[in-house]
């Protein structure tokens, strides 16, 4: 089930949405970046340094969370996000490493 | 260099194109089917009984063929598209085989 932000559970996480959030400069962008961070680490959403307004930023992170690419937490002020790099290898071994080539 | 029909050479294939055109559920069926064949066999574009109009199959196997994840040839008054898997293997390894998961 999809939880309150946007978040598929682990079965959910659909093929063509992960293709669709992935089509993007600036999505792959963030993806690759967690990718090259050590397995669970956390990054604020400004990190990426995306050259977006506020709005557009958070654009891409809704499409990176509800296509169960990241997570997306809250510490105090600041929203982090996540890679769901164990969801995603067991759902599509082999797609995450290939966006690393 | 890319060819009067629009094939990218293979180090010219661009990881955002490739995944903007898988991400449409049709044109990943195409992929998928193809993936399922034999290596280097051809199927005419009909054959994989898309429930699209003649121009919106056309248009999308322009996509693929643009993207470089499928060749088009003539054969007669056919034309035949071929999955390039080895040159999208070379260039994103491990790509392909997570879409058949």
């Amino acid at each position: 089930m999809t939880d309150a932000e946007g978040h598929p559970d682990v079965e959910e996480i659909d093929l063509v949405s992960v293709l669709t959030a992935l089509a993007d400069p600036l999505r792959l962008q963030v993806v690759r970046d967690l990718l090259a961070d050590e397995e669970g680490a956390e990054r604020h959403c400004t990190s990426f340094g995306l050259p977006v307004s506020k709005s557009t930023r958070s654009h891409h992170f809704k499409v990176l969370r509800e296509s169960g690419l990241i997570q997306q937490v809250d510490r105090g002020n600041s929203r982090m996000a996540q890679l769901r790099r164990a969801d995603i290898d067991s759902r599509f071994p082999g797609l995450l490493s290939a966006l690393i080539t």
